[in-house]
């Protein structure tokens, strides 16, 4: 089951250059993405009405996407405008459209009520556009439920054991001792903690306090500050969020997004980088690093996960321990989304 | 639901020398198909009654198949004649023949009810051992139902927009602009058209006409005449069938069989010429090439199709188009002959 | 269904290092082996009671199992003992352990009624650690029922044909002409027959008997002595068993296990060599090079046996031959054991 109503994101944005047309599943939901020479973006579905023919294969022609296999060709708002060999267009040629959107560097879709499709529900990153960000790009697939995902970035204590020597070892630790401080959101959770006295280098011994915040929000988004101080500020804040005035040493940022391809498959997409600065480019391609060694370390994590809960009775329950508690309210969150609409359809 | 009262092509006769065996899968049924010693031809299931073990991974001994699991041995009509280690042959040890022939180049195997095969009901090709026809051979698989398959030969628009850069361009188009004239044949359907004032060479000014006709015939059978005349033969003509006596210039000749080997794979063989000439190996090799790189375009999108059919509600009609006459005539002379078989057999 | 008071073999015992932990799947049930520091074996379910990460991509720890996903730590018994971020063990976090032995080289996992775990029912083999052995090993994974290995092991008439030039030529045949004596045992079968007049080496004019001699026993497990004497000397013994005091020109061992990971799908581990000799490391080799391509043999057949029987509908009988014998009697022992565990579960 998975919330509908929701915006999802689909792509990065300028991975969608004018005139192109990519195809991606959401949701079990075969999505065209195009835009225009203009630079309109349109989010269709994927399957030609004629004889199901990914509209993804065709090609952008002006504001209008042709199918690659009998040349239909679709407006922006889906309908077939053109059918070779045919003197009129016969019925049932058009192509459902999704409302869609662009914000913060990436594309949404939305795949529920189109009259709810509301674009103030956009979870806000960094515009990634804005000069003071410097951010690295990727994505990589996952060979599991999104959930186990979600759970994974709602709970970094999973940094010292997981990440112990990537993103773990860039703090030497810190993340597992106690539960960070976690607020329910209308629509996901925040989380936020200080980590104090660790090393501003690994193995160094000059020390430094770290403010970790983020939000986390439906679908699967994350938007995460982590923002180096001079050693001694977290007791000067008495452990509460650091003031706008107090001047950081480093701002790191970090904005992902998890979207789920199938029941059990899913992207998931990512950009790391700094605020306020510009790295040389040998501190963002060891910065790079870590971040993707690490998420290699997450993804054989949780396919394994993935196949071990394939392999145990629905039954079987899991254990709660305190740093559960994130992970916990935002799945309870999420499947309160999905009751509501469940309920509104019935 | 398959047609079994049908001949399927099976292989290319020449890929099976004298003591040779191969296995096949047609219908989901395995099928050994060996050609003994002196040049027999047999169609046995390819499970040994034993234990299961594929006879095709046996080995033709004369005019019979020996088992290479545990050495049983079989004649042409599937007796069990040998069992090591057993004073007399124990029962239940015989394998199940299927009607074969040979024709066009072609092996063909009818897993319908044995006493209708009737060996009138293959459809007839081009006699490849013929020395007027100089072809080349090839074979694909395709992850998809051989429906599919058979709608993409039987409506050939798509060359315009698919084929584009290939087999379109070798015409310049003109596939698009208007349906074929299709008429119903007993067991398939008949298409022809004209095509006028296609460049000889892609992008010259010399124009040709082409008459394009062939049959498809039940389970999935093409034989194909493409053949080039002066300009100006279409409107001679009428724009009826050439008469026999109006020269042309150039004859190609294809003959394609799409087997199913389960309900979403199946196999698609194909030999592409020409005939009453012997073309320059640079020329063979060109049309080759041309012919290749046009199925690899088939086979993308059409099992990219099948993707998205399988994410689709079973519900969901498609548009009949124009150009969609053929490829419907046939699906439902399909579905007759499968009616027919399901009354028979209740 | 599985017999599941059995011990199954999960690993050669020294590819577990101390300090190391590895991944099994046994009967679809996954299981992390590890060895402590100070040695100790201990077979746990491969599940974090967390939240299911597989307890065998955590690390050992002095006599514990850490966890790699969010770090608590289980004692051997399986009792969780260390959860980092909270004050107090939760409830529901014990793994469970499962009586595991070390025997002949091999661990043996026990997946039954613990209470019934009595490593008097493990099939003894050879003592591999003794110097009177030499031996090499390997493991291979079968994509396959579990049972059509112990088929092939159980009936080895097949050398003669699946393996004519490899084990089979090393004996030059003669394993199928008739069947062995087949003696019915609590938990297996015992197999023994002499081959009389082989070649010392294949093709050569110099003859010696063999005696070929096994058990096999559940869940499918071969221990195998396969002994070289003078030409004569099977009739001299009036093709009994020979007496101890007989003087053997060469003395070959093998021992097997066969282990079902699921439904379909097994590991084949396996040991051969030299019994009270110490070969050349050409003789080793040449013996082992024949082995493995035997086994590749026996992979590629049995993994095809396993396609066609998919393909074949359940009510499809077997023919049953001489052969049969121990195949037909080790089915029947296993399917009495399974019968036997469901009277006393129900």
């Amino acid at each position: 089951m998975f919330a509908r109503n929701c915006w999802y994101v689909a792509a990065w944005s300028h991975l969608l250059p004018a005139g192109t047309v990519i195809g991606r599943q959401i949701l079990d939901e075969p999505i065209a993405l195009y835009r225009t020479e203009s630079g309109a973006l349109v989010a269709m579905e994927d399957r030609c009405p004629h004889r199901l023919a990914p509209l993804s294969l065709g090609c952008v022609q002006g504001e209008q996407l042709q199918c690659r296999y009998h040349g239909l060709t679709f407006d922006m708002a889906g309908r077939c405008i053109g059918v070779p060999g045919a003197e009129k267009i016969p019925p049932g040629t058009n192509a459902r459209t999704f409302p869609v959107a662009e914000c913060d560097g990436w594309i949404w879709v939305w795949l529920g009520a189109p009259g709810a499709a509301n674009e103030a529900l956009i979870p806000r990153g960094f515009d990634l556009a804005d000069r003071r960000f410097t951010m690295r790009y990727g994505e990589i697939s996952y060979a599991a439920d999104y959930q186990l995902v979600n759970d994974n970035l709602c709970d970094l204590s999973h940094l010292d054991f997981l990440h112990k020597t990537t993103l773990g070892g860039a703090t030497a630790g810190g993340w597992s001792d106690q539960p960070p401080r976690v607020t329910p959101l209308e629509r996901g959770v925040h989380i936020e903690r200080w980590l104090k006295d660790r090393p501003v280098n690994p193995g160094g011994t000059d020390l430094t306090d770290i403010w970790s915040c983020y939000d986390f929000s439906a679908p699967g988004i994350l938007v995460m500050r982590t923002t180096f101080y001079p050693r001694g500020a977290a007791e000067r804040c008495g452990l509460a969020a650091p003031p706008d005035d107090l001047a950081p040493l480093l701002r790191r940022v970090d904005q992902q997004a998890v979207t789920p391809t199938g029941k059990k498959s899913c992207t998931y997409l990512f950009a790391a980088g700094f605020e306020g600065m510009t790295p040389s480019p040998v501190a963002m391609e060891r910065m790079y690093k870590i971040v993707m060694d690490a998420f290699a370390e997450d993804r054989t994590m949780i396919e394994a996960q993935q196949r071990i809960w394939d392999l145990t009775p629905a039954s079987r329950r899991n254990a709660f321990l305190p740093s559960d508690k994130a992970p916990h309210l935002f799945r309870k969150m999420l499947a309160r989304l999905i009751n509501q609409e469940l309920k509104v359809s019935s």
